[in-house]
């Protein structure tokens, strides 16, 4: 009954295995290593991207950040959505990496920014002088993080924008898998097909101990990672131990394998939700996180029961046991049947 | 007959064993998982420093810069050797971890830096007006570049120039085991009796995957590293992971029996060149590295045969045979004895 | 009819007398000219600080962004309204001198933000984590962007937030002089006796060539400014002509005078504008600023005429004559009566 | 008597008088005054140099700044002599406008970097990896800091090397007059004939209050600049009194006259300290400023007499009377053949 987090999730055996494999005698050091070319072959063939640039990080932050130093400048907005992990969760790590660009917070009821508001807040072409921060990258998070996914018409509406406007999209995809597997449809479609530069292709949160990802289908924009990175500290030394996972992540679709284990777990959960009366699903549940208000005295009783979530917006053990609080609820990979079918239960 | 870099070893198996022990099931993400708890007691046991700060990272740059970042403001300047790694091998992220700071740096012909070298760069006292960059923290490694190391009395009197000036001290401890291995002496003695303030503590390059903790003797100095690591993107969700690492390399002093593993290899390696008519030994190898120079044909045949070493200032494998050139070579915990011997019988 | 913008308008004659009598033989530059003691004095008295740390300074944006550096940390967030000049206006100064502070958003509609909406914005205390900006300082301007005045109460309860939260107060203070004019009230009751830690006290706006001073009102915030003006390139080395200006700036309450004269005509504007059934005023208009919306048609009309004034969201010369375009109109203290009757004529 | 700093000198009458002049009412603020354009299309035709961009800021430092940070990146190293203004006397603020350059320090024994030494420090061709900052420009000051001046030659043999490497040439100018007065070459023959790609045009040092001009030959380098500009405060609004104080400096020559005089002074000084059996010359003293050792009794005794310079490495007031102390002696436009007889007078 763990949802508190896919990043409190175990990693995936297939990939303890893969580091393990890894650890054999000495390998020249800093991504020297055979195994990162297959990597980056196998990230090309799936991205059906052949000139991709693929760099691999440890956090997702980093991997944010670290793109979206490569595609802002320092006097650049970057447009985002208010419910945007860059902005709310990285400790100002975008602000950092791009020498000082702003973030620009673009309304999204559901989690999912709509063309229509963007170009409010972008702001009428040509409007923006010297005075003002520069028209600068679009970045979407898919799967969002409100649990929401955005559909391949979205989008390339949002690529198309950009694309007119000479703007980048970047795509935080910690839950890109998540996303994928929730769509149906190819990596590419999601991604360059519909107008995305870089992503973010996260590891971590569904099943590796601690890898992601960078991904450029814009190669030029790549041109000065490997000194960005350097400089950020984030060059690994053995870095055979991130390719290690990364590899086993791709290896037979694992990764998908592991996102569609994780979204099975989540519409269980949404829908057990659902049929409970006390339950309000607050937005689009269609990965693996749904976002619930539920009364006190219920979160409490789950909570002592064994049950672990986030509680948003007060302390779930003490209070109005009438008042209704927002628990978020994530399934990783390994949560399963099983694990949603307890929690259930207890719910009632 | 692997010598490029400590760096280019494997991990110790006793490390794999804990990271798959630590794999089990959820654990609240970032930090909080109880390992961490173990580990910081275990570093305060180890440095009889019951108030120290312990944090944990991934690689020695991200050590050293956000340590470094806590020290120096952005208009400060950083003393540090002619050698440093912060100066020639982290591609300016100490600047970027401290907002700019300038490094300074310092002569040291064999490594070290001499409390008069750095009395005369940081200049008089008084002397530094708002124009110039403000005295900031001294930087020394230990173990040094060269693989010369610091005498107890050369840290204490870097230590004493340091607190008489209302300056801090660094040690870059990359190679911190095979300093005290060396010099077996205490690890406080080497530090914090001597006037160091923080630590970068290595783990990474004596049996580790990727780890390195940052150690704060003086604690108010870490007051911001959380928020400081966190904006350099340098926090794992998964971070039981790094505590696992650096819980198998403290237990049972598994860090301090690698490194003696590797200054054995070592001194044997250096005593095999010293024996070699061709060979000239460049600095004092007093741990686990030296650098040599021998003719290029020397070199070219230790490498045909399978040797690997950096060549620090020509191409070995092409040019006048009878030029001389230098090599690094350097020897990690698990090369073994049997490694310097098949190499020095190569040798000849 | 000059109503673009208060930096458009001249300097006073006085200024210019000053800089001339200023420019007298050699003095020691960088701030060491005895008339800088002089306006600190002056600068103290008027606003009965004796404690006070003044500084001088070429332009605002220097001024905002010096004091926000001294103010906030790169990991925190300052708390400004909608329309603010630090997020609209500054080209990401405040980011670049805070290290990559995020600027947060707060509603005003009027263009004053409310303690309502500031403690929505800033959240419950407490609920900031290391993932997210921390809760740094709050900014405000005044006269505000929208020529809305803060009454003191208003700035008091802000002040009153700031404190029991442990966060700053900063106030833009590019209309300082107008602000005091339209309320009345003394420079103490509108800055340190309301919570105001620091200020930028603007004088290009209203009649300077180009100096603004930073008024520190907690001294200790000051305490790397010079080196942090140092580092900006914002220390001027023929500084006594900074000092000049202000000096003559501050004698017999010129900037008093001045900017009484810029809100007498601001006044006029406003109430003719009101008089006339077409105009709609956007913003309670207190000092010497408006926003008005007026057919296209009209404006079109003013300026063939020869008036000049900002149209925000559109071309006044191009387009359907009757759709409405708001336009900012700006009094500043040399456009006089007459300048305002001129162009009241000229409306119709 | 006053030789302590071009810094301390008065502004030229004729420079005042533009400014009054300019104090014509209302002007669109920022730059778009029409007196820029011909500041613009002067210094053009003075550098023959069409196609040169322009701007203009208020201190030596931002021009400086500004400018490497456009040639710059942050993981880069700078190349600049050991006696470079940028290194010592610019508070870290050639760091903060890089992101976090690395300024690296070339031997300079009479003031000049010899192509030699440049190349040692830049290194070999392809010898600096994503491990190391990158080769970056080279800064060179003219006339330099200890008062020589490169010849042509050896400014050429620079812009030599760096286009071979692909690095670009920074020439610091602030006492750029006083350079092209001493060699009297063109001023396009001291720079992009030479291979200079951007240049600080000193006006303050030389009867200006505070202009100095960013001359980019090489206009791609200027893409950024106004926007770097404005983050970093330097744009002023009333921007006139900048062009004006320019354009009055390049009317009539009255820069170069200006430059004239000094160096004239400079000469005068230079020979009677020649002449004086306890005056040691430090450097070539071929412009404006001369470095010169002299008993501590003597220089006290000027100094008593109302002499004005910097003593740089004691206090001249107390110690021992024969210790010979070294003084800076800048002589500026103003100071006159009857100052310099004066203080040689004194001198006996």
């Amino acid at each position: 009954m763990q949802f508190a987090s896919d990043n409190a999730g175990p990693a995936h055996p297939a990939v303890l295995e893969a580091i393990a494999r890894a650890n054999d005698g000495h390998q020249r050091a800093y991504g020297s290593e055979s195994a990162l070319d297959r990597v980056r072959d196998r990230i090309r063939e799936i991205f059906e991207a052949p000139q991709a640039e693929v760099h691999l990080v440890g956090t997702g932050t980093a991997a944010n950040s670290l793109i979206l130093g490569c595609m802002a400048q320092p006097w650049d907005a970057i447009f985002c959505s208010e419910h945007a992990h860059i902005e709310h969760d990285e400790g100002n790590a975008p602000e950092f990496y791009t020498g000082g660009a702003k973030l620009s917070i673009v309304p999204a009821p559901d989690g999912r920014m709509s063309v229509a508001d963007l170009e409010r807040v972008i702001g009428p072409e040509g409007a923006r002088s010297f005075h003002n921060a520069q028209a600068g990258p679009i970045s979407v998070t898919q799967v969002t993080e409100t649990g929401a996914v955005y559909g391949l018409d979205q989008l390339r509406a949002i690529g198309d924008l950009a694309r007119a406007r000479g703007q980048r999209v970047h795509m935080d995809g910690a839950r890109f898998a998540n996303a994928v597997a929730a769509l149906g449809c190819s990596p590419a479609e999601m991604t360059w097909k519909a107008g995305v530069d870089a992503l973010s292709f996260g590891g971590t949160k569904n099943g590796l101990l601690g890898v992601e990802a960078a991904v450029f289908f814009e190669p030029d924009l790549a041109r000065d990672f490997a000194l960005r990175r350097k400089r950020g500290g984030h060059l690994f030394s053995k870095h055979r131990f991130l390719s290690a996972q990364m590899e086993a992540y791709l290896a037979d679709d694992l990764w998908l394998d592991l996102a569609r284990r994780a979204n099975a777990a989540g519409r269980m959960l949404v829908e057990g939700l659902r049929a409970h009366e006390d339950a309000e699903i607050l937005y689009p549940a269609e990965a693996n996180l749904v976002f619930v208000t539920l009364p006190r005295a219920t979160l409490r009783r789950l909570i002592e029961a064994g049950a672990d979530f986030y509680v948003m917006d007060g302390d779930p053990m003490a209070g109005d046991p009438e008042a209704r609080l927002t628990a978020r609820m994530v399934c990783d990979w390994s949560v399963g049947e099983e694990g949603v079918a307890r929690f259930l239960s207890l719910l009632g």
